[in-house]
């Protein structure tokens, strides 16, 4: 029986998500694929966990949960340093789930280039580094002859990559438009529902905890424009990078704009272009009861391919064990594929 | 250079947007996959061209269209019988196109058994002998080592089963929930926006061609509970058959029952419901701007899952070329698995 030992770097709600998922999945991996999911070592900005016989997901969880670390975990590690861990034990994919940095892409890059170099599977949710340097990162995964997989960083559980490239193979894709911001889709429906201003919408969001304290790169279109690269890279084979996307975000969209807007039959969306033409994110006008029209903090992105017209795929961006099924996707894929 | 030699069988719309997409797509096919798509047979219920050497695409559409039959084709044949065609010249994958009967599955199910019991594989859009027979055709598809691809059976160029094997290995499958034909959303849609009655817009389908004349199969529900059947057994492991699908048709809907819905902020849809719980096709009330809220002739599916909580396709569940996108995704994926 195949063992895949496995490292996960950052321990935020989609690393423990990553954990949760190996636990509930491991024995029907086993069983479908024949190798066993072996958690070796996870680490968070602070501390670290490592066993080369193996971590107990749950515990790991736990401490985490209780301790705000895992330096309490019984065989915890003193290396606090990402590099270093991934010295530190005998690995094959590193799941790479560090906070999202879009001025220069660390630590993600960092951590991923030593696995490439060191001939190591990577899967990962982040976006930064992807989409200041999508074809430097690949370029390095297919020179070690490592896989590189990144479903979650753009749709969270929504599979926008996978769904392109496994079901549409016979097709070309000529454009991909989607609303790819759970957040700011979430405040232009309360604010369509409510009639409520982008001020107030944006406060309770960030009571909910659907909006971040600091909520700059959901509004500004940030974040959707890093997923507007990354797709554009991946799937349209277009070589661009984070600056080559036109981005403006809602926090100028006002209450009377969408009741106009409603009014006419149309909703306001902040809206993704991926095309040969346009790498664009920008609120538009959609209209109702198209697939365009999903509520809530949903994704969505519909294809426009020559054979198969318009298919839409639509998901949950956002989540920890959501998204975590997006990368325990990508790892059962490299099982597929290696193994 | 593999060459795979493929014969199509039934040359209506789907039939032609096969060999138009192959036709479009084969450099593409030969460049990516390394084999040589050659059609050998083309048979219709009156006629068939075949030839070792290979057909024409564009000269076989041409003379189907023109003379409404294969016969006047260079090199035609004189064998109108579906069967015999299959012996007559040597094959490797099986395009089953021919209309879907939902009485005894024929021609499709003996063509399909045939064609396994050779030792070919077999793609198909055909719905009848996969509602009546799944389980005893997928046996005998195992049993001769053969590939059965149906995609196309359930959401044209929606592509549901792939999109549930390909993108969501990672979890379990509890539902899928979604509409699943297209001429009835057509006829509801219209009696929303329009107010019209249901006698009425049927009519109006029925002279834009998006109903048929006879539109037993669409508005009485058959057309759906064969394809709830189908993601019942191929994606849910639930051992059904057609009879097993409690089935209710739209003719009974009022025009004053969908603005009594529209007025509480609902749309009444044909949903097809598949699960371990209930499999059923009857007319239901969605949410507005929820991914149900599809219109026009467009198909979509919403899966349950146990990681990625819901994830929805939508996609064109008709058109020639659409369709046929979809058979030609089944067919490269025998290529991979198999070439």
């Amino acid at each position: 029986m195949n063992e895949i030992k496995i490292i996960i770097m950052g321990f935020g709600a989609v690393g423990k998500g990553v954990a949760k998922s190996i636990s509930i999945k491991k024995d029907k991996i086993q069983k479908e694929y024949g190798v066993n999911l072996k958690l070796v070592a996870v680490a968070d900005s602070s501390s670290s966990a490592i066993s080369e016989k193996g971590l107990d997901e749950e515990v790991l969880i736990k401490t985490k949960e209780t301790n705000g670390k895992l330096a309490s975990y019984p065989e915890f590690g003193t290396n606090t340093n990402g590099e270093a861990v991934l010295d530190e034990v005998n690995y094959d994919i590193l799941v790479e789930v560090t906070p999202t940095n879009i001025d220069d892409g660390e630590p993600a890059k960092s951590l991923t280039l030593k696995a490439f170099e060191d001939g190591k599977d990577v899967v990962t949710s982040n976006k930064g580094h992807l989409a200041l340097f999508f074809k430097e990162m690949n370029k390095q995964a297919e020179a070690n002859n490592a896989k590189f997989k990144f479903e979650a960083s753009v749709g969270g559980a929504m599979p926008i990559i996978n769904f392109a490239e496994e079901t549409l193979p016979s097709s070309n894709i000529d454009s991909i438009i989607g609303i790819l911001n759970g957040t700011t889709n979430y405040i232009l429906s309360r604010m369509t529902t409510e009639g409520s201003s982008y001020k107030n919408t944006l406060e309770e969001s960030q009571q909910l905890g659907i909006a971040e304290t600091d909520p700059t790169q959901d509004v500004e279109g940030i974040d959707a424009a890093c997923k507007t690269v990354i797709l554009a890279n991946s799937l349209l084979g277009i070589d661009a990078t984070y600056s080559d996307v036109e981005v403006e975000g809602i926090s100028k969209i006002s209450s009377e704009a969408i009741e106009l807007a409603k009014k006419e039959g149309y909703l306001i969306k902040l809206i993704a272009e991926v095309s040969k033409d346009a790498l664009r994110v920008s609120p538009r006008l959609v209209k109702k009861n198209s697939p365009y029209a999903v509520e809530g903090t949903l994704n969505m992105a519909t294809i426009k391919t020559d054979l198969a017209d318009e298919v839409t795929v639509v998901g949950k961006g956002a989540g920890s064990i959501e998204t975590a099924s997006a990368m325990l996707t990508d790892i059962i894929n490299i099982i597929k594929e290696k193994y």
